[in-house]
């Protein structure tokens, strides 16, 4: 890993233990599902055994006269308010905590119990009887626009709920003028998310009716404001607290059915009422990464320069939109990154179909979109006769370039990230003399830090952070930004740190309380916290040491030319350290100042004048080396090269974690994860039947981290560790390509696939 | 109770039910010894049996050796810090958590366990084995003055710990030109707080080394402050939270034993650790009311003018000074309030003695100081023929009246409330008709609005508070300000619905969390925080209004001379409801003008100018009718009438609340409560033997308040409920003496000494 210059920084791009290390090792970390209120009633959901079908009765009696039974409740119920991300669209919020009149998919919420334990509960929930009325149903994107297919939603009669257009250059001059175009068809998979800690929520009504709901979350901010619309509350009536969360990856950021039932039973019955999921129910219904269907139609030059691209793709968003919109927008967005388009055509559509929803998940529509583009670009390397890594670097976009009214990438370190992988494998001899059925094959990928379209429409900044100075030589840091286990609590302190020259343990954090910390945040996602985050943190900081620094001048009546600095928790003029006041007697002079006043300040971050999508990309690639078992077809990575430009490194090893649980997840994605599906039903619903790559199929790996220094983030840090998830699957088809002739596309590379794509070609001599 | 300007306010004035009364009404509020957390350990305390002894060796190993018993400690194992409230004056810090080398009183703590359950830390601590040599001991004042007598501290060999001198007139010059001089001696006797919810604690050590520590007390950042100091910590790195307390009355203002020892083992043993007094422990060794010997020396001329005043107090501290500086001086203070003296000393003298230490108790010196002021005062008016409510007419203190270098009375209703009380209880015509063994009797008293002088040495303003306000037209308070059941979350909420026109349920509040809510405020003691943290309320939300006020004044482009006003949760110019715009648009408009930064803001309040005592003196004046039985002695109160004035009032039925509450621990005091101790022992450790009145002894009363509008407090509030405990006393030992010609000038008027003192008296015809 590349020197973090350590010279000029003291605590950024150090490996700094994570804050929340040794609590989450000792076992003494709380998480929702922890915690235990006196009268704690447990909930239970009914969900629907049909993938599409109309509600005609509900009969709740039976389960109401259950002992321990507390409430029992159905759509009817609950406020007739439907509620969903993209608050900004009103139209595309499609979902109510439970079924109204209809049910979409298989695992649809229907009813919900709360009793005095789990068992009594779920008793309870098999005493409900629903009267339906089945309807048909449609499972895949194909089947859901043929004409006459059921309709899902009345409001979108296509069953297209959203489409997203992004246009720019002639693509049509374009493909005219180019030596070669190649047209092909990709389809994704759905995968889980899989994280360590199924979905928990508590919920607490206090005496005056406003509610406290700890919940596993992403987005407390954004669960607290949909919350209190779906239960006709005021936003602030409703407290959302983060407590520590097992992961998210995309699969936690929106209100979930189970927090509205918690809530709303919770100011019924008097009583806090606590939710669960069972792995079970997250594999059967959870949220999950949308399945796609990816047409891509490519011009080059004879050279290999690009020309044009034209890409559409039918995201199968299953029965709800969940965070669809986002990444209908997002993969035409990341279609159109990595390499200079001179044309460039995207429409995304996201169709409904009877099936668990997909929504957001690590990558947010760029595993899917690269491993399209990726793939593609090492088809055509092929038939152009030049080296994929070579025809990448011919096309790679640079510092500067711009997306016409789409983005402008401030900072790239790509062409560097290609060369260090080139270098790193072997790349040249490696193409050229791996024998048959050993195979090398490279991805690549761009990513977002944040984004900048403003779909929930949130009132406040896009990030905020206030610091509280003590003469104590301590500060306190509050933000709602949440820690989700990704360690930005951590990467926050370190910022902190940074700027005022503290030691960690100077440092106490509290985050992600919508009461407590400051208005607001949206959230852990789309790789948002590090630079947004970390922007108002600075933004805080920066007022804080404009205070330090008046106050140390008026002591030392310095000329008001010099530059002052925080450092060693001292607070004195850039390089006088002689003239010196700690930081705590510093922040003492400026609270005798005001005459005992604490010394406090809040920071904010929106980012501004950054196009449509964020406010910096991060990019890198990825070299994979495979075995393939020409027998068996089984896919074997035996090594992975990593090079990636995320800016400045805040803490290596956090980066590093981040680059092994990316490598891990897209390993998954590329060969062996997938749900298993029939007639809208999931058929592996335990981790026994979900194949999740075991530590013992983790290949060994080298990295390296291209600094550039991104001007819009804090010290110069952008996303790390999201973006990565995505060229693994690429890479890797090609490796299997590389080693054996076939080309996968459609993910996974399952071994019957490989078996069968070899059958009929030659050895590679 | 008189008018409340109902048109004037719309929230203050108003019966506006507790905030918590539902929530304690039901059970569900949660008291510190109410929280459970997982891994929690049980403490218990071994305490002296000796009242006076050295402590040679303590052996721990067979209680460590106890299965179940996680921590033993003694004084050796902690930091040797030694602390006490008033921090500006070191050496009167004369308090270690447990022992170190010698114990000064019946119960002081020696060592402290933690274990899985109760049953075991007490078992442990059964078998730690100490080996004490037994010291002299002295028990009263006289015998601690004694030449020769033990010393208890090294660095006071006269056992006088403090004194504190207040002067002014010529004294001697005074007495004189008395026509009448008549000096007495009067002394009062230890009574318990008797707060209902013992004192308990839960430490929790963070990953950090941090400490949380929930604690049943009326001053978090005292016990913060001096907890991070006993440990070696820094003041930051310790966060106190007050759950809801069950009463406090002066019992809980200091930092106490089991909290550091729960802090320690928490941290020593990593995990949660909880301490509970019982009542028994709570009764034989806990805080208590200062016993004192008062010697007075009052002169008149013939008319009944005040000439001089010549006052020496000692009190009897027990065998650490805890609160008893302040009381030493307020008990002096409150000897020159109530009446024009143009000349008066006073001599404090703070005493040690081998008994649990007295402390601050509700009145604060008053109820000693003014037992005796106004026991002589009606002494004073039978020997000059002048009935006791016109002597005190005829020298009562008024509004703009000096106390020369001590304070200035900027709001005075004494006289009202003298002449209220002669109607309402037909005075004139009782003192004349009763038949014998009925009598009727009055007593006065004046109080403070909270402290000046900053004994804990505080950095920051004495109270503060935010206001965060957003845009759904609610808004959320936080304050350091401590509810420990006198009801200030309801009042300071009140203040801010006044003030903002918003609704009690538009206001969500925070309290008592000394990392979460704003720095600082020093408790809840001295009646101060109606005045100083109403304040501050004040003070955040002018700010928040004016930024309302120029948001709505550039959307009406209303000239700038508009006063403007919040009300009915609306905005606008003053006279003009027309052009309003709601509180919550009015909000949001100040966020979009910033960009959505929020609206928040932060007040102060310190008391500046004010003299030595306090901001603001409450008066007020009682009558007690009692019926006195010549053959038991016993005492029976028949009716009180009390006319106060205390300001504004702000919660009429709160007022009422706390009048009652004073009738009852003044009647206490009066007449029942002591603790019976023998050589340092006490013996009456249970409710069953320590006589408290019950709800059948309470007499009926009728009460007036005397509204004044007091210039420095929050909408002409000052202090109600704590001053009212002292006329009690006094009005039944007048009312005693009417009954039957017996003075008792040592508190409590016990059946014995009645039945002694009228044995030889004659009866009244």
């Amino acid at each position: 890993m590349k020197e973090n210059g350590t010279g000029k920084f003291a605590a950024v791009g150090k490996d700094i233990a994570r804050t929340d290390a040794r609590l989450k090792a000792t076992g003494s970390a709380m998480y929702a599902d922890d915690m235990k209120l006196p009268g704690m009633l447990h909930g239970a959901l009914l969900r629907s055994p049909f993938a599409h079908a109309a509600v005609k009765t509900i009969d709740t009696a039976k389960a109401a006269a259950l002992p321990g039974v507390k409430c029992v409740i159905t759509g009817r119920d609950l406020p007739k308010v439907n509620y969903g991300n993209w608050r900004l669209f009103p139209e595309t919020q499609d979902e109510y905590a439970l079924a109204h009149d209809r049910v979409r998919f298989i695992g649809d919420e229907v009813a919900a119990v709360a009793a005095v334990d789990r068992d009594t509960a779920l008793e309870a929930v098999r005493l409900i009887k629903v009267d339906y009325e089945e309807l048909p149903a449609v499972f895949t994107v194909d089947e859901s626009l043929k004409k006459g297919a059921p309709v899902l939603h009345e409001a979108f009669p296509s069953n297209i709920s959203i489409d997203r257009k992004i246009s720019y250059g002639d693509v049509e001059k374009g493909f005219q003028e180019s030596d070669y175009v190649r047209e092909d068809t990709f389809t994704v998979h759905a995968v889980s998310h899989a994280y360590l800690e199924p979905c928990s929520c508590l919920a607490q009504a206090d005496i005056d009716g406003r509610i406290t709901l700890w919940t596993s979350t992403q987005t407390p901010y954004i669960v607290q404001c949909l919350l209190a619309s779906a239960l006709g509350m005021r936003e602030n009536d409703v407290r959302v607290v983060k407590p520590y969360v097992g992961g998210g990856f995309g699969g936690k950021m929106e209100l979930r059915s189970w927090e509205v039932c918690a809530a709303f039973m919770a100011k019924k019955t008097g009583r806090p009422v606590k939710f669960t999921l069972t792995r079970e129910e997250e594999l059967a219904t959870g949220r999950r990464r949308h399945p796609m269907k990816i047409t891509s139609r490519v011009g080059f030059k004879k050279d290999g320069t690009l020309v044009a691209k034209d890409l559409s793709i039918l995201l199968d968003g299953g029965a709800y939109n969940a965070m669809g919109p986002t990444a209908t927008f997002l993969c035409g967005n990341f279609g159109a990154m990595l390499y200079r388009y001179p044309s460039y055509r995207f429409l995304g559509q996201h169709v409904y179909t009877n099936k668990p929803p997909a929504s957001a998940m690590r990558g947010f529509g760029a595993p899917q979109s690269l491993f399209a583009a990726e793939s593609q670009m090492n088809m055509a390397a092929q038939e152009l006769g030049i080296d994929p890594i070579e025809l990448r670097i011919k096309n790679a976009q640079r510092s500067g370039d711009e997306i016409p009214g789409v983005a402008t990438i401030s900072s790239c370190g790509f062409i560097e990230s290609l060369e260090a992988v080139a270098k790193m494998s072997g790349w040249k001899k490696k193409r050229k003399l791996l024998k048959d059925g050993r195979g090398i094959g490279v991805g690549c990928y761009s990513f977002i830090s944040g984004g900048v379209f403003n779909w929930f429409n949130t009132q406040y900044p896009f990030s905020a952070a206030e610091v509280r100075a003590f003469s104590d030589g301590t500060v306190h840091l509050l933000t709602m930004a949440s820690d989700i286990g990704q360690g930005s609590d951590t990467v926050l302190k370190q910022i902190l740190s940074e700027e005022l020259g503290l030691r960690m343990e100077d440092i106490r954090i509290t985050s992600a309380d919508t009461a407590m910390t400051p208005q607001a945040d949206l959230g852990s996602w789309g790789s948002r916290v590090t630079l947004m985050a970390g922007n108002a943190v600075l933004n805080a900081a920066r007022q804080i040491k404009d205070q330090l620094f008046g106050a140390v001048s008026a002591r030392f009546n310095l000329n008001v030319i010099y530059d002052m600095e925080c450092r060693d928790s001292k607070v004195y003029p850039k390089g006088r350290p002689n003239k010196s006041v700690s930081f705590g007697e510093a922040v003492a002079m400026v609270q005798k100042a005001k005459r005992g006043e604490p010394l406090v300040a809040r920071g904010y971050y929106t980012p501004r004048n950054k196009g449509l999508v964020t406010p910096a990309f991060s990019f890198g690639a990825q070299v994979a080396e495979v075995d393939v078992d020409r027998e068996t077809g089984l896919v074997q990575v035996k090594k992975m090269w990593t090079a990636h430009d995320c800016g400045t490194v805040i803490n290596p090893v956090s980066v590093e974690g981040q680059l092994e649980g990316s490598i891990h997840m897209g390993l998954g994605y590329a060969l062996c994860e997938q749900f298993v599906m029939e007639k809208g039903k999931t058929l592996n619903t335990t981790f026994l039947d979900y194949k999740i790559p075991s530590a013992l199929d983790m290949p060994p790996g080298e990295s390296l981290c291209i600094e550039t220094y991104e001007p819009e983030g804090p010290f110069g840090a952008k996303e790390a560790g999201e973006g990565l998830v995505s060229p693994t699957a690429p890479a890797i088809a090609e490796a299997v390509c590389h080693a054996t002739g076939y080309r996968c596309k459609d993910l996974p590379i399952t071994p019957e696939k490989v078996l069968k794509g070899t059958a009929s070609k030659a050895k590679r001599s």
